[in-house]
């Protein structure tokens, strides 16, 4: 049976990219070498590294004064390069608390500056994303989580700030059209929208870096990759030309048609959702996800627990995988990133009538 | 025609590694599902995680007070790494200072404590390891580069000290039979003897760590890591994977066949050298690596920098990829990891014999 991946990343890829990436690791651009085994300073490589980050310019319409890197370290790295970079000794930033990542991000600017919470939906176990919030006049930067994986939750407006916006975006990257000039700083771990774990996209507005007065690690220090051409010490290669397909695949599609599909898709499936009467959404309506749509079973059932686990049982055995929700939360999440043909999502809407009308 | 890979890194894999890479993209472990799309948190993946630990264990014979971990951002993170779990601040690190990586990973010890050069080889292009060290009685560690990668020498003996004693072994680890445990911290980045670029090997004597009173970042604090099995985000999964992979490998083939290969190889290719009236070694004798082995034209030769020139180019004509030296030691260099076959030098003896009986 084909298992349909609805993992919450590393992700579904497009099957093209996966072809292409098997060959390479035969073959990688007519050399007669592996791309697991080339020097990251061969030709065909650089060639890779720079269509890679003009492809990021290039799809976002970043502005000049845009710097792209490909690093290490995953969206978690920058929870603290990004304090360590921007926000010196006593001053503050302010962080849209909204999701377990965005509390773990806070957390890291605490080792360098003062932290501001502008909101926080942390006491509902964050069910939704405040609408009200303050930002300090004097921060630094605001922070934000453009979409909350372990939720479901999604910025679908933006807030007013006088300060920089820094976002992580690990989770909707590509997926949507933006302008994506109005944030000073964005990252993303590529295991989502982008490629496979172990690269980490960074833009950064070069005008924002060389303020803080600290001593900073080399690798740590984006001056130092932007200097270096993202090439400073050897970067994740495979990860890195894996994501240069995937941009390639992106920019085939365009992200006008992405967005409209990503849109259909999770129409579909809150649809199918707000239709049942076994599963609810989990979130403010306002606030649902395009990328990760989290929902359960209707908490008023007396024997919700036992129907969620029949649930997980039947569709995992109708080949769709990835789907129990995260820990902290329960229930269900149907990651649909950009690469998640529409009949993925048909195929789950059709496992989830199927079982409602066996269990009813 | 048939490459052969000389690259420093990323460089040579063993081919049945590459073979059974390739076969994980399209369905990895029997999930249906490629490496690359898998998610880190499925018991697939988490088993490749705990075997390739148990392997470094295992091949490396560690006690068990020692931890293993898979992080990412290469050597280069580790040169901050180490100094910020180990080194208070006011207190004292001893650097050999052999090559431009042991430079490196000095010069980042600064951000954090003191730092004693025990000996240096730099004013003379580090073409030898000094024999003639002085390690401050007060440091809380000593820090070597057991093989260094630009210049082609190696440790093939152990300086005395009282203190722990912390070494890059990024370019020899599984190459060569040794005790392991008289190292406190070993770190490797995987792209030389142990995978493809992206995953970094941490072997730590936990009782070294928490002893520095400092904040730090939890993505580059050992305990954090230690704490979540090496998953404390998201690894780089198929780096991880391919590192599995060549560990079952070395496994295979034992640590003392894979040392004594490399020793037939390396004599193979000195002795040639040796030999030759045309070609020289570039470093002491007594240092000379078994794995990057850098020679030149005879300096003496008044026409050197045009030969040097039509030999790269001839032997790269023969398939002998990445013997070009580094650009700040120019001649050649010929990397021979565990995965060059003992055929692979000897193509490029014969090669190097050719190109002399046609030059002189």
């Amino acid at each position: 049976m084909k298992k349909i991946n609805f993992y919450s990343g590393p992700a579904i890829l497009p099957e093209e990219v996966l072809e292409q990436s098997q060959m390479a690791i035969r073959d990688f651009a007519g050399t007669g070498l592996s791309i697991l085994e080339i020097s990251h300073r061969s030709k065909e490589f650089i060639k890779v590294m720079e269509e890679a980050r003009a492809l990021v310019k290039e799809l976002l319409q970043l502005k000049e004064d845009r710097e792209v890197l490909f690093l290490q370290g995953g969206g978690s790295s920058q929870f603290y390069m990004v304090p360590l970079n921007l926000l010196g000794d006593g001053e503050t930033a302010s962080y849209f608390d909204t999701g377990q990542w965005a509390h773990g991000a806070m957390e890291e600017a605490k080792n360098f500056g003062k932290v501001q919470i502008a909101c926080s939906s942390r006491d509902q176990n964050y069910d939704h994303i405040p609408k009200n919030y303050s930002i300090n006049p004097e921060a630094k930067y605001l922070h934000i989580t453009s979409n909350n994986t372990v939720f479901g939750t999604q910025f679908h407006w933006w807030p007013e700030a006088k300060c920089p916006v820094v976002a992580d975006m690990s989770s909707d990257i590509f997926s949507r059209q933006l302008d994506f000039n109005r944030f000073d700083l964005i990252y993303a771990g590529a295991q989502k929208n982008m490629g496979p774990a172990g690269a980490t996209l960074v833009v950064v507005n070069k005008n924002l870096l060389g303020k803080v007065n600290r001593k900073m690690p080399k690798m740590a220090d984006y001056r130092v990759h932007i200097d270096k051409d993202s090439m400073h010490n050897t970067p994740s290669v495979f990860a890195v030309y894996v994501c240069w397909l995937t941009l390639k695949w992106i920019k085939q599609q365009g992200l006008k048609t992405i967005e409209e599909k990503n849109m259909r898709k999770a129409k579909n499936l809150y649809d199918a959702i707000d239709a049942s009467s076994l599963f609810e959404g989990s979130v403010a309506r306002d606030d649902r996800s395009l990328m990760n749509v989290c929902f359960r079973i209707d908490k008023n059932l007396s024997n919700a627990a036992t129907v969620e686990e029949k649930f997980l049982q039947y569709a995992n055995e109708q080949g769709m995988v990835g789907i129990k929700g995260y820990r902290t939360v329960g229930g269900f999440r149907a990651s649909i990133y950009n690469a998640m043909p529409e009949s993925g999502v048909q195929a789950l809407v059709e496992v989830m009538k199927e079982f409602e009308r066996s269990a009813v």
